[in-house]
């Protein structure tokens, strides 16, 4: 079962990717085949989008999908035209919130992710830069300007944890690579133990890890399932022994990863939406 | 004026989180107070926040407005029993969409961020590597396996959006910053001469370059707004004589920027959603 779905949006789509996303998985055993039509802001544009829609639907035999965040009224009346089933999401929405609110709506287009806020883009950059220069605890120096410190064993996922904290939330996380020097010794490692508070254990299935790890360094020990099994049970003590909050990051994806951490920690984001 | 807000999930609030930041950027002049409340997956953890929810509803004296994508139907129950305004992104759509495919829809959860998918995990981390490693133009060797090269002079924003693009869409992103030397020889930089398809510039205000550079070496000739303003002209009029799409990263955010990279280059992501 084939359906095609369009995403339709005045500027970057990503909110109708979100909402159309979280929907269309909630069905099963249908291939959806997406087409994001991004920056629709001329009525040639909108004609163009309707055309796309409409060829769908004659090779389809079935309506497409569509999925709209527009808010320019001459676009979505063209759009409206269209072969396709129009979910729309302003449409629904916004009605009732300017009643609750007693106001009308802006109506303006590249309010949600079209803004280069300065203050944003710094906090942003800051924090990447930050992740950058502390990646894999080359400097320890880095610890007291932290807000979270990451800690796991090599290839547990700590990298792309923190950049993904940095660029989605404009958090300043570090991290520190569990060696298996500090396995062999009981407690914290030492650069830790003045900033347990701001710890997060990030651990791995020891099959996950041997795949990541073979990829890398193909029949070494390190990436041995012996080895990574040993790791991964000595670190996973250690976050028990130190009442360290950690997760798993091959059961979840880092957007889940990202989230546990600011629900387990009350750490605030600097960047919201 | 103020009223309280909460995004409310049985997982991340990620959706919630978006769909609900998109409609509030509609109204201004009111000062939201943003809650996340995730992982709401007991009885218990429900009726806590009707509590937090009724709690900021006597506080302020106006309903809160609640946002949720809860798929579970006792959860939303008890959540409906609540003084908020309820917004439920799943309610309004579920159903049409169930009609139109013919089918019911799982009611699951987790399916929207929830899934450690080792093939999304794989692409996003083999990029974030890519990234990483070929950062600012230090691997020149990279660039036959690079998606996208990004261009630009040095703090135009490479590196955030070459990351963003990474864990995004698992899209490999590799640098190279423009240099002085670069923009006294007419064409391109030598290195990139093979490459001119994949080639994306960035280029930002000069007025913002100074800020960005004062911060990392004050009162240089660096930073100086006479040196900005001769390297963003020059490499500006490098993509335009030599056809390279650019856009400008200081009039948005980066979000916007990967999304016309995207639109423009006609790239494909590896992620979706």
């Amino acid at each position: 079962m084939k359906r095609s779905v369009f995403f339709l949006s005045d500027r970057t789509g990503i909110t109708a990717e979100t909402l159309g996303h979280s929907l269309l998985t909630q069905f099963e055993g249908v291939e959806f085949q997406k087409t994001t039509l991004p920056f629709l802001d001329s009525i040639e544009k909108a004609h163009q989008a309707v055309k796309r829609i409409n060829q769908a639907a004659a090779d389809d035999g079935v309506k497409p999908l569509l999925f709209s965040t527009l808010l320019n009224t001459s676009m979505r009346e063209i759009i409206d035209t269209s072969e396709g089933l129009l979910f729309d999401f302003f449409d629904v929405f916004i009605s009732p919130l300017e009643m609750e609110l007693g106001m009308r709506s802006a109506h303006a287009v590249g309010r949600s992710h079209g803004m280069g806020i300065y203050s944003d883009y710094k906090a942003r950059i800051d924090a990447v830069n930050f992740a950058l220069g502390s990646d894999d605890g080359s400097t320890l120096r880095d610890y007291p300007d932290a807000e979270v410190i990451l800690i796991g064993v090599s290839r547990s996922g700590k990298t792309p944890t923190s950049l993904y904290l940095a660029l989605q939330y404009g958090i300043r996380a570090a991290n520190y690579p569990i060696t298996e020097d500090d396995l062999e010794h009981p407690g914290l490692p030492k650069p830790l133990k003045s900033y347990h508070d701001r710890l997060f254990g990030l651990t791995i299935a020891p099959e996950r890890l041997q795949q990541i790890r073979s990829e890398r360094r193909p029949d070494s020990a390190y990436a041995s399932l012996k080895q990574c099994r040993y790791e991964v049970r000595a670190a996973e003590a250690m976050f028990r022994a130190e009442n360290i909050p950690f997760v798993d990051t091959s059961a979840v994806s880092i957007e889940e990863i990202a989230t546990t951490l600011l629900h387990q920690t009350g750490l605030k984001r600097r960047l919201y939406g």
